[in-house]
């Protein structure tokens, strides 16, 4: 029976130390609870720390990577989906996800949240800048769910399940 | 030899009729140019609109559809691009143009302005909503630019090619 | 760390009595290997009957569906990967998969036999065709092996792990 | 109005000299007729010599091209459509083609017949091995036709438009 699938996007390049932090975190709150982790499988960034969180708890961690093969892959990956197909892997990484957390703000996590959207998936904003926010706000969207800690988002998520 | 390709994205469903007409005069002034016209293909919208323009004045119209056949085409597209791959074309959309413009405000649309950020084209912005202005401009992308008028984003375009 | 991932491909429509008995063993074996079974997550044909198999014996399976949501996803995957692209979608299970094993002889069989082979990974040929087996053969490619049993396709896996 | 699309698909490593040279001539008669020749998009094999042969007779080339950029383009190409997605994009060059023809044998282009079949598209077998053509016919297919030149290549596909 399929698990419960809860996508963590955030910056690969240049994530912000509190990016780091959270997604850590958010990682170990997917592990404890046997949800699956998804991101985007890379060893770098947001998708590295929530990889690291919820491997240290046993929790099972999906890699969608956007390379052709495991050259960059997170070494916390346990299932690594290798698509070969860039960016447009990102439109994977939200089909997939029962719900989206989208930790901090960079082009590559806000077409995540935009193909979100356009799939009618809930997504949750957690350390997105103030602009962002403002935008994703001004959208006015059901889908669209703001948190301000690791621990109010995996709560968010369990309600939206 | 590889034509100019020219990207006019936005919103299929609901557009506003603002947005329909200038994209009509974005495509008449691409194809009096004898540039490509690319577009998402389908017969709604930002799209079709685009696509009459383009063709009215002989320009080529390449439609990269979501869709696994061509039942939803513009019936103004010249090339059919039949990927079933549903948003994930998007990417496709931005790879393939050298120049993005976007004309009006949509989820999908957004998620285009991002996938070509991320992938290093420039995008035009064209008729966009306030919200989506502010948010856009406080990126301080060198590659995202700001026109009023179609005229206007085709001189910029020519430009930046 | 990355687990072991081993693509059982075959036949969804119209599969033989035959497939899906070798497939259901198949699953049973890797399930009792504590591998992971990849498959393309439908409710049908080899990709079912394998599911079946390695959740009986508490295998983890994982299913990349070509569809846009999990309507037709089989009852025993456990980790579907929503791709909304079709057959394009044959590619990633190739890509994906430590090892392919494929068995039964199908149009999208065959397409993965040969990106399989186009990515220089190994195919475990079980149940082709005479006609398919002579081509296959043919082709003189150290990536491909054959089989007669279930549990000879698994022991030859484990050697080209 | 679509224009009619004929994809030519064959091996890009390693061609034989009579691939291209069929390659070539197709692409001229593709050309001559005012199609649309549709090919993988790179600057080898058999898509390069088609394209050579169709922009000599002033034919429209689209090139699907596997990799995120044009660096590896066939200098024929008119538009090029840059996926990003590897072998993936096998799936949308026939998807986009009224009528392919397979003109040579090769992993990559025996994938792409077996994806044509798979999706009910006509394809055409020229210069293909022995071994391929055996196990192709044996297939029984309405959608399986051979020719034994570019020229009844080309009638056989005006017949089955």
């Amino acid at each position: 029976m399929a698990k419960t699938i809860i996508g963590v996007m955030g910056p690969g390049n240049e994530p912000e130390e509190k990016d780091l932090q959270i997604a850590y975190e958010l990682g170990k709150l997917i592990g404890q609870r046997s949800w699956v982790l998804l991101t985007g499988g890379r060893n770098v960034g947001v998708m590295d720390a929530a990889s690291l969180g919820a491997s240290e708890k046993d929790g099972l961690v999906v890699g969608v990577l956007p390379d052709k093969d495991r050259s960059r892959m997170s070494l916390h990956v346990d299932i690594p989906i290798v698509t070969g197909m860039g960016s447009a892997r990102n439109n994977i990484n939200v089909l997939s996800s029962d719900v989206i957390i989208a930790c901090g703000t960079g082009a590559g996590t806000l077409s995540e949240i935009m193909l979100a959207l356009k799939a009618g998936k809930d997504v949750i904003l957690l350390n997105q800048s103030k602009n962002a926010l403002d935008f994703l706000q001004s959208l006015e969207s059901d889908l669209v769910h703001e948190a301000s800690s690791a621990y109010e988002a995996i709560t968010m998520a369990e309600r939206l399940l």
